[in-house]
């Protein structure tokens, strides 16, 4: 569950300006479910927790056998096909999970960059471990994935000869492009990112789900979160509906000037999450001149960086605090005589001080004139990421056709990439 | 050196604008370097070059004897007692350091927030290491590294008995606050952050240097190099001052409202220094409802993220582009026949296509009518380092005096922690 807090947005926003905005979320509602708007032949992921369903067997019996040949596994992918995954592992295991992955393979991502380091430093690092391949493109053109690809094929092949082919795993389009056209020569095991689904809505697809099941994540369990999600949010009135309710405070915000709007966490393990949601609101809604731009600050680390701007420095921004209500672990601070100023913390746990910090935090940049968005998640596990992405995924396309925009193309990516391949000399 | 690039940024802005507010720059200029503005209780970090010389030696012994004594160090700290330690020792040995250290400690920090995983995580990390700790801290009293030193301090007096006194190390106040009384009581080894140098100013400071000399950093050449940049930047004059068109550049820009400046740069290692930039300048600068919004991204991987926004999102931003001329590694891509359709690449370094990607972008990104500023450093190592610290310090200096706001004061900080407190009942 998704709970969304209105306690420090009401002195900003009266229930009168929700009401008044409601028929432009009816109508971005029934423009997304009837699929009638712009872009609505990418709308298949509002499908995908029901349509799922059925590969989940597979991908779990993959996703197994990958950790059982492999104890490092290389996910290959950019953008949408990397930062669901990541963002999800992250959320469900905690940023430190390749420190203490037991019984199932560390994961790592490449093909992000074209930094060199980022391949150097990675087949260093591989080159005792038993390794496997996951590569994520829908067309396996896309440059940063391509290179790392032939770099990392190249590696497998010398490492495992014939035998590579059974550690390299695709998931691409069901029959284009150039990644399908080597999965079918060299006959890899592959899976299909449906045709209606783009990138960055994809998580809940093999995309996200086969890194997932191989990291031993219980991919029935993301499902079902993002299943309830859809049920809760199936109806357009935004008393009743939370997400709506989200999409509906930030178009108000914007309209008022509030441009900027901020992902506040107070959870290291979320800020994968933070920059996967980045990449949703910021390529879904950035277009035409307008959009909202999406920042993020990890909490309270950034308050002794970032804190000052929020509270005293230009007032075009708005905070979405997410904040989750069970911790992960819990330590207390210990008791001590040393005289260092802590005994008023003595015996309290970590966590209620943390949350204690998030609405200190909130009442705070309340006062300095910052609305805050509080959207409380239940815990960290596969059910509410689940139930995170969807809930996310939905509020953006219904926030971008209010906004006025097609949530579902990004025209404005292909202009480095020309200019890039220009300069680089690729054929016609 | 730090090379300033007008070429994508010339159509935005002329040189006659450049020379309207040079005598802004030289009133700057000189209200810093006379000491007359406000906040000049704090401008010690003008003269940290040449004043560290004299402690540099034995700085460098007690990283010497860390290394030495430990294979894992933990620094704990927040704000600028931590993202300058940590930004230098990725920029000098990459964000993979602790995955290859040999012969130097690993580099663990913790105290930057309350979530508790991140101490219970480090907790399960250090059980079987040899474990140093460095605490840094101008009063002792901030709740985060207070927190987290009281817990590793436990740990330490648990694993080391009485040695635990040489294992743990210092930086804090001359005199004043509970972490210099808790020093003197139990005999740590010490260094003092001068009480002119504010948190943000402080990585040429012991609070910078000492964990990096643990690492087995070249402390000596970061000092050469932070000198270096004192020297080239002396003289007011715009012309002969790229440290100055910067901050006129970005000042001008800011009174066109464009309020967001984003730092890109195209090598992972440098997502710490972007996060010390943030804090050097969000923190400077953003107060009475003023100030440049900082936020960064890393390229190309967020070009498949908020590229879209960023080319033709709302048109209140530009970008500073840091870009490393000389490459760390590098490596070519393969010669393959497979029909992945990569053979344009073939034979072609990654470096080369990485910074091809940089020119392309910032052709892109200008066409969109996003203002590029690029600063060519030109390696990541010590010296450089040193020169980009002194080089933004000074640059933030004299931007936010130019701006009108003290750039050395951070009000706002305290807003928050006063709510925290009374939630979490401290006596007064």
């Amino acid at each position: 569950m998704i709970k969304f807090r209105n306690d420090y947005l009401k002195s900003f926003i009266t229930e009168a300006e929700i009401a008044a905005i409601q028929p432009e979320i009816t109508t971005a509602h029934n423009t997304l479910h009837n699929r009638t708007g712009p872009g609505n032949d990418f709308t298949g992921w509002l499908d995908l927790p029901k349509g799922m369903e059925a590969q989940l067997e597979r991908i779990a019996q993959v996703g197994q056998r990958i950790a059982g040949l492999c104890d490092t596994l290389i996910v290959i992918g950019v953008g949408g096909s990397y930062l669901g995954a990541r963002a999800a592992l992250e959320f469900i295991r905690g940023k430190n999970y390749n420190a203490f992955a037991e019984g199932t393979p560390t994961v790592h991502f490449v093909g992000t960059d074209l930094c060199p380091d980022t391949i150097v430093d990675l087949l260093n690092l591989c080159r005792d471990k038993s390794v496997c391949l996951c590569v994520v493109s829908k067309s396996g053109g896309t440059t940063e994935p391509a290179v790392a690809f032939r770099i990392f094929r190249q590696f497998m092949e010398e490492k495992y000869g014939a035998a590579a082919t059974e550690r390299i795993y695709t998931i691409t389009d069901e029959k284009n492009g150039s990644l399908r056209a080597l999965t079918t020569q060299r006959g890899y095991t592959s899976f299909v990112i449906p045709g209606d689904v783009g990138g960055r809505f994809s998580v809940l697809s093999p995309v996200g789900l086969l890194p997932l099941a191989a990291a031993g994540v219980d991919i029935k369990a993301i499902i079902g979160g993002a299943q309830a999600a859809k049920a809760d949010f199936a109806d357009a009135s935004i008393q009743n509906n939370d997400c709506y309710r989200y999409a509906a405070a930030r178009n108000i915000l914007y309209r008022r000037g509030l441009t900027t709007e901020i992902m506040a966490f107070y959870d290291p393990s979320l800020a994968m999450f933070a920059e996967w949601w980045k990449q949703l609101f910021g390529e879904s809604e950035g277009k035409g001149g307008q959009g909202i731009f999406p920042a993020s600050v990890c909490f309270t680390t950034d308050l002794h960086s970032l804190g000052q701007y929020v509270q005293d420095g230009k007032r075009n921004l708005f905070e979405t605090v997410l904040s989750v209500t069970q911790p992960f672990t819990d330590i207390a601070v210990p008791h001590e005589g040393g005289g260092d100023g802590l005994d008023f913390l003595s015996g309290k746990s970590l966590h209620h001080i943390n949350t204690t910090a998030m609405e200190a935090t909130a009442e705070a940049h309340v006062g300095g004139g910052v609305p805050n968005i509080i959207l409380e998640v239940g815990k960290r596990d596969a059910y509410h990421l689940g139930y995170a992405a969807y809930f996310f995924q939905l509020a953006c396309g219904v926030s971008a056709y209010t906004l006025g925009v097609n949530p579902f193309d990004q025209p404005g990516v292909e202009e480095y990439k020309k200019a890039m391949f220009r300069l680089l000399g690729k054929p016609e």
